[in-house]
């Protein structure tokens, strides 16, 4: 008999949510079915878009289910297959996370190509974050070289990885992250300038820091951070809206003093999801796998240990303990 | 000796202007120059946008000066002319309004074809409001058959033609206004549902309106409307942000509780100005002026007679004392 010990959602959170709201449950797998793989979770991982699932409302992805095992990005290890193509210890990709042994169709799975990389790099530069940083920047506000581009939450997984493509892509980059350990940081990582959100007014400091303006925003937390965006952008200014984090917990309307500037430097505010870019991951590939296996885009992971530690690494994320990507090694 | 009566900015506004901030100047011509013409003007156009030039700010138009005439769109006929193609009598859209008499070099006029359409229809279905119309909905939110529409402040001069610009191309649209008079006009003009702000929730009316949510927002008012918009928005909807008159006489902060479904919806929002379509006039022209003459796009003016009632008429603006485009005629 095979068991998986899966985190389920015991409560809906209101606001910032708890270590009340999950509970770790222990539960039996039937047999392997035909055309069925059975994986062991290595990497797991926690993203702030999880918190919208936790909300029973219809969203781009589906709420997690009261009293039912919660799912999310993870990587590991083909441990028993019934399914042509898979073999025990093939390494694969996959949304079955929150829990240490994952069953389903082989279709769940995605088996990793070999691009010289470090596997919880699938779940990071080569994944969800990467992805995300990478067609926001690129596609969704079409930053190109030679642009000025804002980068909020710098530090960031998403962050992080925009800050180094920005760079590789020959692009001026500002990024804002909150207290001087985590500004070092993004400065290592390339950034031109590095604005401390603790340390004073987000606004002066941009206007600070691009005193001719912004062409690009890539928004990782909303607020006053895209306020400032706003006040600071150039004519034909786009931004791409990728998390609105202070808006996440709060049931307050986000306040926006210089929302009317979209008219007169013609801004584009743009929402995307890296799901709509799953049919060019060739593409996506071709340009991050040799910058990651270089070494040329960098990460830093906060990484907590064991199935147990997954609420304490989610929670995190709302208080900024993470440098970087967020991952659970199980 | 050619005398021109012109009105002056005095001092500049805090929060919604009021008659003390205006005063009406008598000014004295200089003699015509070579190249120069001099105009009666017949028709004054007060617009929103103008609200923004009485705040010392940088803009996209420049800040009007204290003490000196103001401007804005005027249609009016040549009296004297020191310029070649330029006659008595010939009929001229400008920008040089607040005033009776205007004098300038033959480049500030522009003369107008022969549409078949009323000398006011310049500064309004064929001018800044409908050219304002036409742009937003048609690029900036790029609009297309059988979509639907919604458009707040339907009963307004852009709004208006925003309505039956949609109806003409064959757009299902919604518009919202203030009050039952409005709204009656507004479901006349063709809008297929009509929100009446006055009377409930806005959000609420919209979702009613449009159950299976919509595809483009006209917004002319940002705040509550704006944010229904964002409630309602389906997968890819676009957004035209013309006017945010809820942010020009505001010092406060604009709340939207929705903001985050830009992610959810992938929505783009887009600010836009008319003047950033000068160069496409002749694309225009060519829908627009048999739209205009045939009388499937209508307007109703607000007209107040006199260039002493100029402040009362921008004032009214902000009041929504106004069906249609507010007009002075001189």
């Amino acid at each position: 008999m095979t068991i998986t010990r899966a985190w389920t959602l015991k409560q809906r959170p209101q606001g910032v949510p708890t270590h009340a709201d999950f509970e770790l449950k222990t539960l039996e797998l039937p047999p392997l079915g035909e055309g069925e793989v059975r994986v062991a979770n290595e990497w797991l991982s926690v993203d702030p878009y999880m918190r919208g699932r936790m909300n029973d409302v219809k969203s781009y992805v589906p709420p997690f289910q009261l009293g039912e095992p919660m799912d999310g990005g993870a990587v590991g290890r083909v441990i028993e297959s019934r399914a042509d193509g898979y073999a025990e210890g093939d390494l694969v990709q996959h949304m079955l996370g929150w829990r240490d042994v994952a069953q389903a169709p082989a279709a769940a799975f995605n088996k990793l190509p070999a691009l010289g990389v470090a596997d919880h790099q699938w779940l990071g530069n080569l994944g969800l974050t990467g992805g995300t940083a990478y067609w926001g920047l690129l596609d969704a506000a079409e930053a190109k070289e030679g642009e000025t581009v804002f980068v909020s939450a710098a530090a960031g997984a998403v962050g992080s990885a925009v800050v180094q493509i920005a760079k590789a892509r020959g692009m001026t980059v500002i990024g804002s992250a909150g207290g001087g350990e985590k500004c070092a940081w993004v400065k290592e990582l390339g950034a031109d300038a590095v604005i401390d959100y603790k340390a004073g007014s987000i606004v002066k400091g941009l206007l600070a820091a691009a005193p001719k303006g912004i062409d690009v925003y890539f928004d990782n937390v909303g607020g006053d951070h895209l306020d400032a965006a706003l006040a600071a952008a150039r004519s034909n200014a786009r931004f791409a809206i990728c998390g609105l984090i202070e808006g996440y917990n709060s049931a307050e309307p986000m306040g926006l003093r210089y929302l009317a500037r979209v008219i007169a430097a013609r801004i584009t505010i743009r929402g995307f999801l890296f799901p709509d870019y799953m049919g060019r991951m060739a593409e996506f590939y071709a340009e991050m796998g040799p910058l990651v296996a270089s070494g040329k885009v960098t990460s830093r992971e906060t990484i907590h240990d064991g199935i147990e530690a997954m609420p304490d690494a989610f929670l995190g994320l709302f208080t900024g303990a993470n440098t970087g990507k967020m991952l659970v090694r199980v």
